[in-house]
């Protein structure tokens, strides 16, 4: 596979979205072609597994049921979208990948699950391969999920199964995604997203152009 | 759990769920109270995880992402309505579960998956939970699937994606639910399904008879 695979993940309300947007935007200007996709939903498939996990009550099924169908999308996206476009050329971008389920099933809920089981989901539905490059965004769960509610405010879809946990659900994913990154040096890069757009998108380019070089 | 979980599998058209209905009638005129479900779908989440699964074109996921997906419909299948019901006392009746899985996503697809891989999947989704009895109605796949369009045929939404697969994959899944029972012995009970109704329930009757007794 000739192209790129960068992930974005975090909390709620770090800023994934608008920063995968202006990094592709950079991409495009130094004609590197680049798809942008996310978790859950980033097939038509996809989307009615996501209408199905982020949205309704926080309780309608369990983490164990959340990592089945979270898997089941990220398989479905691997086979139909993310792999095609690498094997094209393209880099990929994605808002969200597996990080984040070990961080919401495994580190959310308290460590319920045993992490092995995860981990056996990842190899059954990934297997060896990895992202070349995972932005882990940081921000105190307060303000990230001040921002997340204001947005939804907005939406006409409330996707806010997640935002409706309590603090400390948030609290501990957030310990999660440091873990996870501390763990894994070589692929994750952690920024604290409680910056600008403009500064937090200044570190995203330079630590692309240092880790990945241009083409 | 002090109810009795029994299972009914097979390939298509093998009289599963006539045969399980008429069964819950016997329990019912000897005061057993059971509940009777089917899988995917026994749920109203699983419904929508149903049409997903059972509708549309063969080739719209691979068996990696239905394994995942059946699996998500059994954990809460399982959490939310078997283990309930069978806590509650209830004898609980299945039209399917996770033998149906190992049969179409292993053997029917031409052990493609590991093996391993859909044990692991059973032990996160399901532990070390096993029905009481298995019935597995073993039939002709080209009568099978002649009796499974017949059907189809008067239903408003066809519910064919595994039906239109060819011959040879309902030959292995035939294959697989034969050595699924040979090494569960125990458990798993295989019944000639090519006969009449009456004479196929009523060696279902004698066998839960024998096996689990009358409460």
């Amino acid at each position: 596979m000739s192209g790129k695979f960068i992930t974005f993940e975090g909390g709620e309300g770090t800023g994934k979205s608008t920063q995968l947007k202006l990094l592709a935007d950079v991409l495009a200007s130094r004609k590197i072609s680049a798809v942008r996709t996310k978790e859950p939903g980033g097939t038509e498939i996809g989307l009615e597994l996501r209408r199905l996990l982020c949205c309704g009550d926080k309780d309608k099924f369990d983490g164990v049921a959340e990592a089945l169908l979270y898997f089941a999308d990220r398989r479905i996206h691997l086979t139909q979208k993310i792999w095609p476009a690498l094997r094209d050329g393209n880099w990929v971008l994605s808002d969200r990948f597996a990080d984040s389920t070990m961080a919401y099933q495994y580190y959310g809920y308290n460590k319920k699950l045993p992490k092995q089981a995860l981990e056996n989901l990842y190899q059954i539905a990934v297997g060896d391969f990895r992202p070349d490059l995972t932005f882990i965004l940081d921000i105190d769960p307060q303000i990230g999920l001040a921002r997340s509610f204001a947005k939804a405010a907005g939406m006409e879809v409330k996707e806010t199964r997640f935002e409706s946990r309590q603090l400390e659900f948030h609290q501990n994913l957030r310990r999660g995604f440091l873990e996870i990154a501390a763990a894994e040096p070589d692929r994750c890069v952690v920024l604290n997203a409680d910056k600008s757009i403009e500064a937090l998108h200044r570190e995203i380019v330079q630590t692309v152009a240092e880790r990945l070089g241009w083409e």
